[in-house]
C-alpha cells in the first residue's frame, strides 16, 4: 500500500468536505449528530464483538490491565458516547457569530465572524471512545476531520468509524466529513502532519512521547498538550480550612490526571502549624512525600514519611501517588518557583488576602490561574465548554481547556456601499 | 563569534524580560514608548548618518532603486516613527483584560485574562522603521521582542537600538524588553526560528521567500503572511458605478501591495456592459490585462490590448500593473474560483443582493471578505487595530491584520472559596 498516495486522497476528500461543511446549517450538523448516535446505539452488538476483537488481540500481546481497561467499551461507555453526541449537539453553533461590527472613519464597518479551522486531523491511543468525541466536536464545528487511531484499538475504530458514516449519510451532511484512518501503518502519521496543504491543524491526544513525536515531525501546527506539573500553593495568610480542602482534593481526587498537584508550595511561616495534618492525610491515603529541608524536618517530627526533594522533583509530573514539597519564603518565591519549574498548566494559590490573589492571577504564567480553587478544576465541562477536544499548554490559538471555539478561527467582514480607499 | 550562543544569551535575556513586561504597568509602558519617541527625536543626525553609511553600502553593492528607498530613513519617516510611538501610546493596554467571567453550576467562578505571548521573534528585511514599529507593538502588548533585522540596514537598525535603549532605560522599563540583534550573520535566524524554550513565536515580514523559508525551518510557531492573491467578484446584480470605482482602486490606487486585486471576476451577464468602460481605465492607467476567452473578446472587440490568460494566471500575485479577469456563470462559479486559486487573503464581492451579498460572506474562506468595498481596505489602520504587526494568512491564532491582540493569549482564571471537584 502506497501510505503518502492513501493519506492525500484522504486530504483531498477532506479538504472538499471541509468546503461543504463551513456552509452546513446548524440544524444539518446537529442531525448528523442524532444520526451517528442512533447508529452506535443500532449497532451495539457488532461493536461489542469489534471490540471483544480488540481485547483478546491486546490480552495476547500481553497489554497492561490499565491499557485493556481504556480499551473496553463497556455498555456504559457506550451510553456515554451517544450521551456525549446529545450534548455537543445541544451546544451553540460557534461558526458564523459576528462580533466587534463597527462603523470606520472612512464609513465601512468592520467586524469578525467565527469560521471553521478547515481540515483537523485527531491522532490518539488506545480509548476508541475518542473516535466519537473528537468526531462529534469537529462536526459541531464545521470541520472536516481525520482520525488516526491507535493499533490496539484498530478493530472497534473500524466499526465506530461505519456508524459514523451511517449517521452522515442518513443525514445528507458529506460522508468525508469525518474520515477513519483504516490501516494502522505508522507512515499515516508521517504523512498526516506534513500535509499542510490538506491538513489546517493537528490535535494530538496521548501520552507526551507521541506528542512530543509528533511536534517535532510536524510541518501543520498542533495544539498539544505537553506536562501537566500542577502547583497548590498555600499562602501565609491561607485560610487552613480551605487549604487543607484545596491541597488534599487537587493530589488525591485522582492521581493519573494532568491537572492533579504535583508540588504544594507552602509559605514557611504556616509549615509548623500545617505540615504535620497535610502530611497525615497525604500518607494516610497512600502519598509518598519528598520534602524540601524546611518541610522534610516538620513532617519526620510529626512522625510521618518523607524522603529529600530533589532538584528534578520540581520538574517532575509524578501522574501517581507522590507528592513534592517546598516551603517558599512568601508569594514572590511561589511565583518565581511555578513559573520556572511549572509546565504552564494549572496553578492555585489559597489565600484570604486580596492583593496577594490579584498578584498571583496576574503574574503566574499558565493556562489556568486559580485562586482558592483545586487544580482539578481544569476541564472543559468544569469551565462550561459543553465538552474539549484536548487542553493546551500552548500560548498560540488556545491555551487551557480547548472546546468548539479553539476548533475555529475568525475571519475579518468588510460592508461598504462602494467604499474606495483614498 | 559563537552564534548559537550569542542567540541563546539573547533568549534567555528575553524570557527574563518577558517576565518583567507582564507585570509592566500600562503608565509604564507608555513612558517607555514616549521616551523611545524622544530618543529619536533627539538622535536625528546619529539616525541620518547611521542612515547615509547603508545607502552608500547598499549603492555600492547595486542595490535596486525601490530598495534604496525602502532603506532611507528621511526626516519625515523619522517623524513618522515618533508619530506611531505616540499613536501606540493611545491605544488601550489589551493585557489584563477579563472576559467571559461566569458562575459555573459547582460555584466556581471561570473567565478568561488576556496575557502576552512571551518571547516574539520578529525578522524582517530592509526598512529600518519596522525595528521602531515592532518594537512598540510588543512593547505595548507586554512581550519582550528579538529583533533581527536586514543586513542593508544595520548601521540604521543599530542606532535606532540605541534609541529604543536609552528610552528603556530612562523609564524603567527591563532594558532587555526589546533587543536588536547585532550581527548580521545569517546563522542567527537558524538559531532563533529553532529556539522553543526562549521564543514563543516568530513573525517574519519580507518576502515570500524570506517567510517560506523561516516557515520550513522553524521549530517555534510562526505567524506568517504569504501570497495576496486577491479578488473583485462583479455580481450580476452589482451597480455599475460601484464595481467600477471598486475595481479600479482595488487594482490601481497602489501596486506593489499585499490587498491590491489580481484577478477580476465579472458575472458573464455584465461583460459586454462593463469590460469596455473597466478595460479603458485600466489600459489607460498603464495595467496589462489577461483575459479569459469571453472576456479577452469583449476588450479586444472595445479596441484594446489584452493578452489570453493562463492557468498560471489564476494563481498569480503580480504586485505590479498586471491584471487577470475571468467571466464567471454566476456567485458559485466565483466562490469557487475565489477558494480554488485564491491565497485566503481578501475577497470581495460588488453586488446589491442581499443573498447574494450574505452566501459570499459565509461561503468565501479568506482572512478578509468584503461586500461593496475595495480589498485595499485589509489593513491593521483601516480596521481600526491602531497598528499592525502584519497580515496573517494562517487560520490557527490569528487572521487578517494582527494588531496588539494578536500579540496576546487568553489564560483562564477561576475564582473559589475553598472549592473542591466532587
Amino acid at each position: 500500500m502506497d501510505v503518502t498516495a492513501y493519506v492525500r486522497a484522504l486530504g483531498e476528500k477532506a479538504r472538499s468536505a471541509s468546503r461543504a461543511m463551513a456552509r452546513t446549517a446548524t440544524d444539518d450538523k446537529n442531525r448528523a449528530l442524532f444520526g451517528v448516535a442512533e447508529a452506535l446505539d443500532a449497532a451495539r452488538a457488532a461493536l461489542a464483538s469489534a471490540n471483544d476483537e480488540d481485547l483478546a488481540r491486546g490480552r495476547d500481546k500481553g497489554l497492561e490491565p490499565a491499557l485493556l481497561d481504556r480499551l473496553e467499551l463497556t455498555p456504559a461507555r457506550i451510553d456515554n458516547m451517544i450521551e456525549g453526541l446529545h450534548q455537543v449537539a445541544a451546544l451553540p453553533d460557534p461558526v458564523g457569530e459576528i462580533t466587534d461590527m463597527n462603523y470606520r472613519p472612512s464609513g465601512i464597518q468592520v467586524g469578525r465572524m467565527r469560521v471553521p479551522l478547515g481540515v483537523v486531523g485527531i491522532i490518539y491511543e488506545s480509548r476508541p471512545n475518542v473516535t466519537v468525541e473528537a468526531a462529534s466536536l469537529c462536526l459541531k464545528s464545521g470541520n472536516a476531520t481525520i482520525l488516526r487511531g491507535g493499533s490496539e484499538a484498530a478493530a472497534s475504530n473500524q466499526a465506530i468509524a461505519a456508524c459514523i458514516q451511517r449517521g452522515l449519510r442518513r443525514s445528507g451532511v458529506d460522508e468525508h466529513a469525518v474520515q477513519v484512518v483504516e490501516t494502522t501503518d505508522r507512515a499515516v502519521v508521517d504523512a498526516l502532519v506534513t500535509m499542510a496543504e490538506y491538513v489546517d491543524v493537528i490535535v494530538p491526544r496521548g501520552g507526551k512521547g507521541l506528542i512530543e513525536r509528533i511536534s517535532r515531525q510536524a510541518r501543520v501546527p498542533v495544539i498539544k498538550h505537553l506536562d501537566g506539573n500542577c502547583h497548590v500553593y498555600i499562602d501565609d495568610q491561607a485560610d487552613a480550612d480551605k487549604a487543607l480542602a484545596i491541597a488534599v482534593n487537587a493530589k488525591t481526587q485522582r492521581y493519573g490526571v494532568c491537572n492533579a498537584m504535583e508540588t504544594l508550595l507552602i509559605a514557611e511561616s504556616r509549615v509548623a502549624e500545617l505540615m504535620p495534618e497535610l502530611a497525615g492525610v497525604f500518607v494516610g491515603a497512600g502519598v509518598e512525600l519528598r520534602a524540601c529541608e524546611r518541610t522534610l524536618a516538620a513532617v519526620k517530627a510529626a512522625g510521618f514519611d518523607c524522603k529529600p526533594a530533589t532538584e528534578e522533583d520540581w520538574y517532575a509530573e509524578y501522574l501517581g501517588p507522590v507528592l513534592a514539597i517546598r516551603a517558599v519564603s512568601g508569594l514572590s518565591e511561589a511565583i518565581e518557583h511555578i513559573n520556572r519549574y511549572g509546565s504552564q498548566h494549572t496553578d492555585a494559590i489559597v489565600t484570604e488576602n486580596y492583593s496577594q490573589a490579584r498578584r498571583f492571577v496576574r503574574e503566574v504564567d499558565s493556562s489556568s490561574v486559580m485562586v482558592n480553587a483545586s487544580t482539578r478544576f481544569a476541564d472543559g465541562f468544569e469551565y462550561g465548554l459543553g465538552a474539549e477536544i484536548g487542553i493546551s499548554t500552548d500560548k498560540i490559538h488556545a491555551r487551557g481547556p480547548v472546546g468548539l471555539h479553539g476548533l475555529t478561527s475568525q475571519k475579518y467582514i468588510v460592508l461598504g456601499e462602494g467604499h474606495v480607499r483614498q
